[in-house]
């Protein structure tokens, strides 16, 4: 394989074997196409554009795939991880249910909707998804320290996999996290460091750690691996597709806080097409912002090529990333397949958690809220085919963002346990 | 079939027809062996012993079950449920992990060891999988609301439930209850109900209700649609047996609340055994309880066939049943076939859901720390077999008893973002 000499962003030396890595053969630059050996590196030296994950597939068939595991490995043969990574210990996320929403589609005026409910992963948000491939990167390249920044999910899913793997764990959070949030984060028994500074601080820091010594022998899941880590979105473009009966959605509705699980699920589906697992049909990909950060969205509006920056204020923690990384690329993405970027406000956000728990029995966090809430406001606008097969996506729990419902959602009444008192406060 | 009348403690007058009830051919008192007509009855008018479902199999096939869907439905077979069950609208519960759990073995020093871990249910907890054998009753016998008196895992899948299924609920719960067990129960959208009065209040109350006018068409998923609800817990036995290559484990530990759960997971190994689905070998069975609320532990110790209730005091609160119905037929079952009921502390609770969280990245709510803190006691104890295959139960989610473990899980150091400061903090 043709490639320049090893990026410059990273401190590790390591040989690696590429057996270990199923399919992958290299790292390409986004923007310049530049070729890298498999690495624990993130940027072109060229260009300074970031990695992808370069693939020679073979052969890949339905039967293969639907005789795996129900997990996301049963996809290894299109992910850069080993053959036998099932057998390794992970927390073998994925495979999360897709919802038939037919009482949701009712009250919207959808003729077919389905929710993938990643809130199904072990710790609940579609981040174990992404985890367990940094994992295996990190395993390849001899690494001893799982490690992130992070405001919440990434944080517990981080800890729980090393833990199972036995790998050592530190992850860095802003001090002044929720502290449902804290306790997830350190319950695994890694090392949690809290910062004392804002999100932007802590990832600088970061990336400070990754050029000293103090790194060496770390895997930064959202910084040094990150190539690798990005792929572990294609899985929800895969299991969208086979739990469709191998068939892609005419539109779906995907959360925007980096860009980076939009466009990969893009580049799950045209893998797909490619492969011949699925036929070729056009779809429309929609990305979903909270308004209080919603930089993407503005872009989208205005006609923009470029995403000017923010400064977030959401209840949507979980999005609220100011300076997309993948901002461009989603912008591109939704004007070549003919979607669009929308957001919705926070009140908006709480009435669609609600909606989509009173309607399907799915308690969803605040991401959830807006991708639902985008798909709402979609379909009032007449911006969705109400007749086209639609998915959204709810990336997360409920049971982490409490607060943003619990004023909505309290007991109807306190009574004295009688009949008589029931009867007087329940009487229509 | 052979029945006596029906029983007198339902007000519902149903007709119903058995075709709804898959193998289901009736209910029977496991008591004095009294048979009734399937319908919303729970105890038996003969002699007030409780009842449960009987069946007429017919053959079962591994190969039918294995064909089936990824959820308790793929043992349709098995169940009081129609045939058409997977396609109606439920949250598709089961099918959790059996976690290899090969580092938290080696720390207790056993030879082969899975964690079935039910915190993968739609709503976080075993709950699920009995209330939706309890919805597909309400169904059948025309219920339009779902019930239930519940300290908080049960106030939410009951909630959930009936919101996917497009019924009413209406949840009874002690007013003092932790607001995020209220905000879960609440956010479905259906009726809460807060009960100034502790648990036992709450019970009484639904009694009453059940008699009423007021509760007709209401399924009491835990009163009187009890049979149908207790079976669902018969899936953890078939999902373990199948997770296992179609074998029976060695020995298993189980928590004890009422004690239901662990009835039926004897039940449904014997059920496999007799329909030849697994070979025919000794089990153990091993129940769990928290010292704070120990009856069944403290009876089984003593010698004694009968279970005096206490007054529960302890964070295991899913568990905190002072007079658990079914406390006698477990201590049959722990004795029959060479088991144990043992308890532990507040302290090892907290201690085993960390110590689970540390090795295999499973987060447990507190029943699940009393299982992983009972087995740890048995086996420094030498009552259970290093080297005999074992599988302890997670039944709930740490999310939702964060209390139990946020004072342990707090960040290491709070830092400035430098890496002197990270150095000056962590040099050894």
């Amino acid at each position: 394989m043709a490639h320049t000499s090893t990026a410059a962003n990273t401190a590790a030396d390591t040989s690696v074997n590429t057996v270990e890595f199923g399919p992958a053969t290299g790292l390409s630059c986004r923007e310049c196409g530049a070729l890298y050996d498999l690495g624990p590196i993130f940027a072109c030296t060229e260009c300074f554009g970031p990695l992808e994950v370069a693939y020679d597939f073979g052969e890949v068939r339905r039967e293969d795939i639907a005789s795996g595991p129900a997990n996301i490995w049963r996809y290894r043969s299109l992910l850069p991880v080993p053959a036998g990574v099932a057998a390794k210990p992970n927390l073998q996320p994925g495979w999360t249910k897709l919802v038939k929403a037919d009482r949701l589609a009712a009250e919207l005026g959808l003729r077919s909707l389905h929710v993938k409910d990643d809130s199904g992963n072990p710790t609940h948000s579609f981040k174990d998804r992404v985890v367990a491939i940094a994992l295996e990167a990190a395993r390849n390249f001899g690494f001893h320290t799982l490690s992130c920044s992070s405001t919440g999910n990434l944080a517990g899913a981080v800890g729980a996999a090393a833990a199972r793997a036995g790998l050592d764990s530190c992850v860095f959070i802003p001090a002044d996290l929720e502290p449902a949030k804290v306790t997830m984060a350190a319950v695994y028994g890694g090392r949690l460091v809290a910062i004392d500074g804002n999100y932007d601080e802590v990832n600088r820091f970061c990336s400070e750690l990754i050029g000293d010594e103090l790194g060496e022998k770390w895997g930064f899941v959202n910084v040094n691996l990150r190539p690798f880590y990005a792929e572990g979105s294609k899985t929800l473009a895969y299991e969208i597709a086979e739990q469709l009966g191998w068939r892609l959605p005419d539109q779906i509705v995907i959360p925007v806080a980096s860009g980076s699980q939009l466009t990969k699920i893009d580049k799950g589906f045209r893998e797909l097409i490619k492969l011949g697992l699925v036929e070729e049909r056009p779809y429309r990909i929609f990305g979903a912002q909270a308004e209080g950060c919603s930089p993407v969205s503005q872009a989208f509006k205005a006609g923009q090529d470029v995403v000017q920056p923010v400064r977030p204020d959401t209840i949507a923690k979980s999005l609220a990333i100011g300076n997309p990384a993948d901002g461009p690329y989603v912008l591109d993405i939704a004007r070549r397949t003919g979607g669009a970027v929308e957001d919705v406000n926070d009140q908006e956000v709480v009435e669609a958690i609600r909606l989509l728990a009173r309607t399907e029995g799915v308690f969803a966090e605040t991401a959830g809220g807006v991708t639902v809430g985008v798909l709402r406001k979609l379909v009032r606008e007449g911006r969705l085919d109400p007749d086209a097969e639609t998915v959204v996506l709810n990336t997360g729990d409920g049971l982490k963002t409490l607060d943003a419902v619990a004023e909505h959602a309290r007991p109807a009444a306190v009574i004295r346990p009688s009949l008589d008192a029931f009867r007087a406060a329940f009487a229509n």
